[in-house]
């Protein structure tokens, strides 16, 4: 499972502008695998500015991470943006390349897209965001979580804990996620149930939709 | 509801050895508000290291600040620590005083303890720490969100995602709650129905209890 010692290489990708609790769900339970060393990484290492005013710090620069048996990509308002930074684009495309699971929450997977590893690939990303996607000749499925193959995309910011314990079961068995799960006590209860463009009045999706694309035409 | 200018301040209180989800939930949602300031703030600003290897950044001095409309406190495998810090301790009692709000998640409530502000209150904590807030005569309540007054408590970690939910409809109604938990596309799909110690295996449970209760007693 690992070619370099005997733990597992968790790589989260930061960047300014990324939403936080993309983060932050999967790496809370992810970093809690048996057997796991995680890694923090950016353009360059230091404060990373996430969308929501808090400061968050990566540890390590791109160059410095030549491999990962779990490489994470967080989503963000401006996450398209990315397409301007072949660096980080490159990057993402030779780590994909030998990890055992690519993994990405929200519009973390348009940056999959760009880094041209979703074509025709069964994907998913926020839902405001879903056209945005088809744009890298994915093949767009509006579900929580979708696999394919050892890429496993995910829907907006908070399906990033659903995703992340649904692959700790796949890498370390039903019994360590359920222990995960208890741990972070996750027995959700919303106070609503409008958190999916399935179950949201129209009227609100529109809203919210126009306000998300406008932020990514800013991009 | 502010007597300093037409914002609404809210306050996260940020502490080394805190867990990271107990913040950026809560985090994610209140700071996407209508008319808010945010403020993060530690006893010292700067670097703040979470229980899960995560660095966060405090951007002010708790002597900095002296008001908040909302103050949150999120837990920690070595929350119970914080009793031996009075200038926290003093701190929290000062600023709660003059709340609309004050909250806390998971073992956050054990600080609210701590500072002497729960005797006689309803409140709850992360499950394997309940016994813990009995010390401070609190009249335990094991659900996911507690209110007593104007003091909110939450279960462990992920359940500040619920309880900041409800509380952003309880400050600027049910429209502005519901599109933020559209925003984040909170339509959780847990993948397992164990998240409460009231739906785990019962040998799952205890295992878990005493882990968690070492790493409490070993503050």
């Amino acid at each position: 499972m690992n070619k370099h010692n005997n733990s597992l290489q968790i790589v989260f990708l930061f960047y300014d502008g990324m939403t936080a609790l993309d983060v932050v769900g999967p790496h809370e339970i992810l970093c809690r695998l048996p057997r796991v060393s995680v890694k923090r990484v950016a353009l360059s290492p230091g404060k990373i500015s996430t969308d929501s005013g808090l400061m968050l710090y990566a540890d390590y620069a791109l160059s410095n991470i030549t491999h990962a048996d779990i490489l994470f990509i967080p989503g963000a308002g401006n996450a398209t943006t990315l397409r301007n930074y072949p660096e980080i684009l490159n990057w993402v495309r030779s780590i994909h390349s030998k990890t055992t699971w690519t993994t990405s929450v929200c519009t973390g997977s348009l940056i999959l897209g760009a880094a041209g590893i979703l074509t025709g690939i069964k994907a998913t990303t926020h839902w405001a965001a879903l056209d945005r996607l088809r744009t890298w000749d994915a093949e767009l499925i509006e579900e929580r979580i979708v696999q394919s193959g050892k890429i496993i995309t995910a829907a907006g910011v908070s399906a990033g804990i659903d995703m992340a314990l649904t692959l700790a079961a796949k890498i370390s068995g039903d019994n360590v996620a359920k222990a995960l799960q208890l741990g972070i006590e996750y027995d959700p209860e919303p106070p609503f149930d409008v958190g999916s463009p399935k179950k949201a009045d129209p009227m609100l999706l529109e809203s919210l939709r126009k306000k998300m694309l406008a932020s990514f035409e800013s991009d």
